[in-house]
C-alpha cells in the first residue's frame, strides 16, 4: 500500500515543478520573516525572486548548526511564537542546544511524513508499534507516534530503559512492530535470550531503525535475531525529525518525502553540487514548514541520492543509508576512516557478538586505533589460541576494510556497556594528550 | 476564560439530565462488548435497562484496579483493537500492570479535558509550557501535551530529569508555566537557588500539580518559591489520564469534567454513597469513553465533593484535593495516619527544608514512627540547643496533627534523596521483622 499515491508517485517532471513553486515561497518567506536569512541574503545580494528555477537554489548560502545555535532559543522561527505549539531541541552537549519549533501545521505535515514510511514498511491499522525511542525535547519518540496516530496503528510509547518490561510487552501486548535504534536492538535481542525465549516467537512483521548509524551486516542480524525485515528511518530535529526518509519494502534506499524536503548532495569541502549517486553531504531545504524552514541545511550526513523508479512503485528520489558523518570521521595516519567500515568488518567474523567499541589514541606521537570487542560465550570457554585465530582475522578483515592495521581486543562476554539509545562507538583519546 | 462554557457553566439540572443519558448509554455499551461486565451483570441479574435515574448507578458493582489486572493486557476493551491508537499502563510495580486503551475520539476527550484545566489555570495559546512530568507508559506527560496542542500554546516536552537544564531552559525559553510534582518543584527551586538565581525572576504565571499528594503548606511554600500560583491537576491513568479534574483561578477545590466523568464518594468500608461533602474514597465512571469505559472505578483516592456553584461561573462539582489514599494510610497504634498530616506538621516549622522521609518500624513489638527532616543550612551551622527545640517543634507540631508521638530526627541539608517524579515518603519496615 502506497500511503499518499498522489505525493509518492508523482512523476518527476510534476515533482520538479511542484519543488519549484514551494522553493521559491520558502525562501521568500524565510527572507521576509526570519532575521538571519534576510540578512545573510543581503549581504549576498540574494533576492528571492532570483529563484528561478530548482538549479537556482545553488545560488543560495548553507545554513549550519552553527548559525542555528546563534539564533537560540528562537531567533530562527518565521512566526510570532503565539502559533508555534510545540518545540524540540537538540541535546546540546557540543554547544549550545539548537531549537527546532513547529506550528500545528507542521505537526500534521510531520505526521504525513512518519505515516508514508510506516506504511512502506507494511503497517497499518491493525498493527501495535511498540515505541521504545525516547520522548522528550529530542525528536526521537514524537515522530513515531504522530505517525501511528495518523494512520491508525496502536502505538505503545514505552519510550527507552525498562529493557526487561519491553520483552515481557512485547509477547503480552503481541507487538508487531518494534522501533528501536540497533545497538538497543541487539541488547534487547539478548536479554531475550536470556529470559529464555526465542526472539522469533514474537510474531513481528517489521523493526523500524532509527536515530543511529549502521551497516547492511547489522541489518541481517538484527532481522535474524527477531525473524523480521528491518527498515531504516532517517530524520533529524533540525528538519522535523525521524520520518524525513523512510525504506520501503525493496530495502534499497530510503524514499525523501520531495515534496516536503529538497535534497542536495554536495563535496563537503568544496560546497559544490555532486550528480546523481555520486557520495558527499546531504543538504536539504524544508518546502513546507511554517514554523522553522531552513534553506540548504547542512546534514554532515554521508549518502548519495538515485532518482530512479522504485520497484514499489514511488519515485520519489532515495537515498542511501548513511555510511557516515562528516564529523564522525576518525582521520587516522591521514586516513580517513568511518566506524561503519569497523562494524562492516567484525560482522564478518563468527564468535564474536557485535558489540564494540573503537579506541583512539596517540601513544607515541603516531595515532593507533584500537577496537574492543566481545568474545561469545562458546569461544570464551575455548582454547585461547582459538582467540588469537580469531583477533587475527578481525584485524585482517579490518585492514582489509580500511587499509590500516588496529590493534583488536577481544573482552569479556557483555562487559562493552550497551546502550539504551544511541551506542557509543568511538573514544578519542588523542585530544587528553 | 472558560474553555467550553457549555459544557463547564452547564445547570445542574441540564448536566444531570446529560449524565444519565450518557450514564445508560455506558452501561449498554460495557453490557454488550465487555465481557467482564457481562458476566458481573449477569451473576447479579443486573440489566442496563435497570439505570433509569443517576441513584440507581448504585445497583451497580465496583470495578478495581485488580479486576482491571485480572483483565490483563487488553480484556478491558470495548472496542476491537483496531480501533485503538494508544495504550497506556501503570507501572506494575504491586502487581501485574494495568492496561488503559484509547479510541482516536478518546485522545480527543482527553484533549478536551486537559485543555478546559488549562484554560482554569489561565493559560492560553500565548503560554509556553515546560512539561516536566514523564512521557512514556505512565499518562503523566501525554495529557498536558495533548491539552496544550488544543488549546495552541507551546509545549517544551522535556520531561522528568536533566534538572539544570531545566532550569535553564525555563530561563531561555520564557517559560511561563510549569508543570511538575511538588516534589520535584521543591528540587527544582532548591537547585534554581544554588545556580544563583532567585526562582522568582523566571516570569511564571501558573504551576500545575500533578502525580502526587500535597497539602495546602506545600503550596503555599512553591508559590513563595516560585512566585506563581500552583494549581492541582488530577487523574488517573484507568479512567483516562491527568485532566479529570483541575483547579481554577479560586483555588478552591477541582472541578471535574462531570460530563465526561460522574463522581460518588462512598465508605472505604462499606461501600454505601455517602453525601455531598462528606469525606470518603472517591468512585468514577467513565461518561463519554469509547476505548475502556470503567463503571464505578474505585480510586482509593480520598476526598469530598461540593455541587456549589463557584466564584469562577463553573456550575461543575468540585472535589477537594485528595488528602490520601486508602492504600497509603499508614495504621500506627490503631490510629491511622496520612503522609499528608504529617506534611502539614513540617511545613509550621521555620528552619527546615520540606524534604521529608517518614519510617515506620515495631522495635519491640510497637509500632514507631520516625520522621527525618532536613535542617536547613542556618540551622545546622548553629547551636546544637537549637537543634533539639526545633525537633521537639516538630515533634509537637506532628503530634497536634495526628494524635501520636513521633520520634523525629534532623539529618544533614540535602542529605534525604530528591525525587524526579513522586517521591517516595513513607518507608515501612514493619514487614521486614
Amino acid at each position: 500500500m502506497i500511503w499518499n499515491e498522489k505525493a509518492e508517485c508523482m512523476s518527476r517532471e510534476d515533482m520538479a515543478e511542484l519543488q519549484l513553486k514551494k522553493l521559491q515561497d520558502v525562501v521568500k518567506r524565510a527572507y521576509e520573516n526570519i532575521p538571519y536569512y534576510h540578512k545573510k541574503y543581503k549581504e549576498l545580494n540574494i533576492h528571492p525572486n532570483d529563484i528561478q528555477s530548482l538549479e537556482d537554489i545553488e545560488k543560495l548560502p548553507f545554513t549550519t548548526k552553527d548559525d542555528l545555535r546563534e539564533g537560540y532559543p528562537f531567533g530562527m522561527f518565521a512566526v510570532p511564537s503565539r502559533e508555534i505549539i510545540e518545540v524540540h531541541s537538540s541535546s546540546g552537549t557540543t554547544g549550545k542546544p539548537v531549537v527546532s519549533g513547529y506550528t500545528r501545521k507542521d505537526i500534521d505535515c510531520w505526521s504525513e511524513l512518519v505515516a508514508r514510511g510506516l506504511t512502506m514498511m507494511g503497517i497499518d491499522e491493525n498493527d501495535i508499534i511498540q515505541n521504545t525511542h525516547g520522548y522528550g525535547l529530542f525528536t526521537g519518540g514524537f515522530g513515531v507516534h504522530y505517525g501511528s496516530h495518523k494512520i491508525g496503528s496502536i502505538v505503545i510509547p514505552i519510550s527507552t530503559g525498562q529493557s526487561r518490561r519491553q520483552i515481557e510487552i512485547m509477547k503480552d501486548f503481541g507487538t508487531t512492530v518494534v522501533i528501536f535504534t540497533p545497538s538497543y536492538g541487539m541488547y534487547l535481542a539478548e536479554l531475550a535470550k536470556e529470559e529464555g525465549f526465542d526472539s522469533k516467537d514474537i510474531n513481528l512483521k517489521a523493526i523500524g531503525f532509527g536515530a543511529e548509524m549502521w551497516t547492511e551486516e547489522m541489518r541481517q542480524e538484527i532481522q535474524t535475531r527477531f525473524g523480521a525485515p528491518a527498515y531504516n528511518i532517517y530524520g533529524l530535529t533540525e528538519l522535523m525529525g525521524p520520518g524525513i526518509a523512510v525504506e520501503c519494502s525493496a530495502q534499497d534506499g530510503l524514499h525523501i518525502s520531495e515534496d516536503y524536503v529538497y535534497p542536495e548532495i554536495i563535496d563537503p569541502k568544496t560546497g559544490k553540487t555532486l550528480e546523481e549517486n555520486k557520495n558527499g553531504e546531504l543538504v536539504l531545504t524544508n518546502l513546507e514548514r511554517e514554523g522553522m524552514p531552513l534553506i540548504r541545511f547542512r546534514t554532515k550526513d554521508i549518502t548519495s541520492i538515485n532518482r530512479q523508479s522504485c520497484q514499489c512503485g514511488r519515485n520519489t528520489a532515495r537515498m542511501e543509508r548513511i555510511t557516515g558523518r562528516t564529523d564522525d570521521m576518525i582521520k587516522v595516519k591521514g586516513v580517513a576512516v568511518f566506524p561503519s567500515q569497523i562494524e562492516k568488518a567484525l560482522l564478518k567474523v563468527n564468535n564474536i557478538e557485535p558489540h564494540y567499541q573503537i579506541i583512539v589514541t596517540r601513544p607515541h606521537l603516531m595515532d593507533e586505533i584500537e577496537v574492543k570487542v566481545e568474545a561469545s560465550e562458546d569461544l570464551f570457554s575455548d582454547e585461547v589460541k582459538e582467540m588469537i585465530n580469531i583477533k587475527k582475522k578481525i584485524e585482517d578483515y579490518i585492514e582489509n576494510e580500511i587499509g590500516l592495521r588496529v590493534k583488536v581486543t577481544l573482552v569479556e562476554p557483555k562487559s562493552i556497556p550497551r546502550s539504551e539509545g544511541k551506542a557509543i562507538r568511538v573514544i578519542d583519546k588523542r585530544n587528553l594528550h
